[in-house]
């Protein structure tokens, strides 16, 4: 019996840029339910938001700002050294593009999920973390936070007044401590839809996730992040979604 | 005796970028009561947008989006070829990350002046203007709009719902149409304090502003914009706003 | 019996851009003889060139520069306003980007072909062709120039002192003119590869390329673009090599 | 008596960027014998270039490539995560972006110096060190490097087969250990014209640089590094000019 009967899943889109694309969104907003679209730091631009917006609301897709580290050689996947300030300003500016972009498509932003080494960084920096929520909190205090489970931005973001979500990596080992194994360890990635699969059922019935070394630890989730940027990841999106409903699961926004 | 008794000042502000300043904001900041904050396209970052919007905050003047061709090379003034709907959706973008900046800094986004080159496309192509209104109304409707008096813009303003308010030049002559003389004949500009003052007054008080050729233009505004990207451009502001303020005027924000 | 024995490919490459791909690099460069590669002006960035100039040399493809105005979001295929001078500048700088990228790489840039709206207004602009032509002249008079066939960049680089070399389109439609069909009419583009060979192999035969209406118009082409941004785009690329050497031709660089 | 009869003065400029200024570019190229240019990466742009080198021309001021991180923002004073691979690549277009730029103006880059945080890294790291001489020497073995005296990047280019060059500041602070006392400190800045004459001129005499705790450190260089980006720093490197060459120094490039 599975304890927890509803799950949303949550990727990263909107990732295009001018002339070129990344992944299949709309495939993608087939799949998920909550969307963290790119605010034009690492990725997107006025066009790509408002097609991803626009995608996003005929889908009944939850829509979520996605800021980053302006960066969009590195993707926003490198620390750039900036201040808490510093931070909380470029955060502030980027959720109110997409908000802008929302408004001229007719869709609300729900919530916000910091991307790349900027999410990373607020999951381990407290100070970050809270320059993260600070900013958010400025923008709308009705906008929710999605953290990753057991990480610094989930206090940060309840003591700025949020309301926090958390998520679970569908395709990510965890470390016993509770963390993702790194990107560059061979054995970082879940290869396979049966083996992620297994997983996330075994996580959502125990509310434990399997670690390396053959333990498990506790995590609370009401989103499972997916990823969208190769038609393998498509598939295994595709995959996790029909083996959750499979297994009884509803699939929601984690927002209402 | 002044037929109008309160007027505007009105100029363009937050145009610095990175580690390179653009005029002397602080300054400026202690003549107008109203501020245009470049959004990001031609000028502005977080860091600028925050600190103009600290220093406007603290003087009590108005604050403006100041939306622009995604163009920092050609600080805005270059058309780049674009549809009315990409129009639309960068210029939403742009007034939202500036209202983002807003929110972190405490401060309200009042109106929306487009700039440069699509400021001056907006005036004169009615496809264009409609584009600009339609991006501010759909990311707020309490948004006002700033347009060049006499212009497209006015009325692509008012039916979108906005409400529209119009500005005249300081330093600019006029060409008998109303349009502005353009930048590059020699006579384009207003180079004294004494002469720019003198025509501002006679326009304040006869709704009649002085045009090439000996005639004058019947034109309406609520506020008059001035520049300060140089020393001499400041010391003209300055100049006005004492010459408006001795001849018995009040200087106030167009928007209450 | 066809006339010309030996004709050139060329191809845009080089054009992806961070973590953005686009199009098939690696199979084109099984495929050309000549590779035009983006210099960072509308895509491309050390890191794309690098990899593009290694494959280039373990392939024996020539390379060629591929500069363009400075706009990313737009591909290069807007027409941003520039004097002359600057565009000599901005090309130059360009080239000497690729210069640089390919001196690490040990392959030398061999010609150079102006990219999107900077190389059709090179096509019909005389002082914009002097100015592309003035720039190639400067960084190296050694370099050639790759034109579009019977457009104004070829008088204007014979007059630098360069070497100049012609193109024609393997899969755009002509204008009795000697002009492109521009891109925005249904019938702008040939379809399938069995037209796009058939119009080849009859103009490398006769010197006279089938146009819009029944006629066909004299060109003179050492080379022949293809395309590479799409599936179908490879393929009717690898069809066009295919037919080619199947009727006798050797491909081979324009320059040796 | 002065033991070093002739010494070179370099200044970091053409750091411009768009329409904003940097500095004052004319009057540091008649004080200056050697400008290091920026090539794009955290500043500079074709017209900068274009505009910095024509001036160094005619004022007979020799020319060097001053590469960056891409980073405009952060004015290339923050470290942007890079492999010692991706560096070379950057730093080898860069290079080749002002030497494009140079052979329309008709000058020749002589030599090259990092600029900012790549320049720090370069100084501390071997591998950093060895990746931007090895680009160096690629784009061009008679290309110079002008390297912070007594730092990694002097070993590093002289095994790259380079010519290297070393420099001492003029308005910094130097710890025991021979580096500069970091900027965040409150004594690292040498604030008089007085303060940095003396310790120049013991400096030449002498071939030891005072140091903080007072001793003194040797030191090779033939080349002084001056600012130029405030009115302060303009008179400095003024009065730096005139008190070397009142005490009987010669001021000329460090490259013939």
């Amino acid at each position: 019996m599975i304890a927890t009967r509803s799950i949303d899943l949550n990727a990263d889109l909107g990732e295009s840029f001018g002339p070129w694309r990344m992944g299949d969104d709309r495939a993608m907003l087939a799949i998920v339910t909550s969307a963290n679209i790119a605010c034009g730091g690492h990725a997107g631009d006025p066009e790509t938001m408002a097609a991803t917006l626009a995608e996003a609301k005929a889908r009944g897709v939850r829509v979520g700002a996605h800021p980053s580290y302006i960066d969009r050689e590195g993707f926003g996947r490198r620390v750039i050294p900036m201040t808490p300030d510093e931070i909380s300003r470029m955060v502030a500016c980027q959720i109110g593009a997409l908000m802008g972009a929302a408004a001229l498509a007719g869709v609300q932003v729900a919530y916000v999920k910091p991307h790349g080494a900027l999410g990373n960084l607020a999951a381990d920096e407290p100070e970050v973390a809270r320059a993260v929520a600070r900013a958010v909190h400025a923008v709308s205090p009705r906008l929710a936070l999605l953290a990753i489970s057991g990480t610094e931005l989930e206090p940060a973001g309840r003591e700025a007044g949020l309301a926090v979500y958390s998520e679970v990596f569908a395709d990510r080992a965890y470390l016993p401590t509770g963390r993702l194994v790194p990107r560059r360890q061979s054995n970082a990635m879940i290869e396979t839809v049966e083996e992620a699969v297994a997983r996330l059922l075994d996580f959502l019935e125990t509310g434990r996730m399997p670690a390396l070394g053959g333990g498990a630890i506790a995590l609370a989730a009401q989103s499972i992040c997916v990823h969208g940027d190769s038609p393998g990841a498509v598939a295994m999106a595709r995959g996790i979604r029909q083996a959750l409903t499979g297994a009884g699961m509803t699939l929601a926004p984690f927002l209402p």
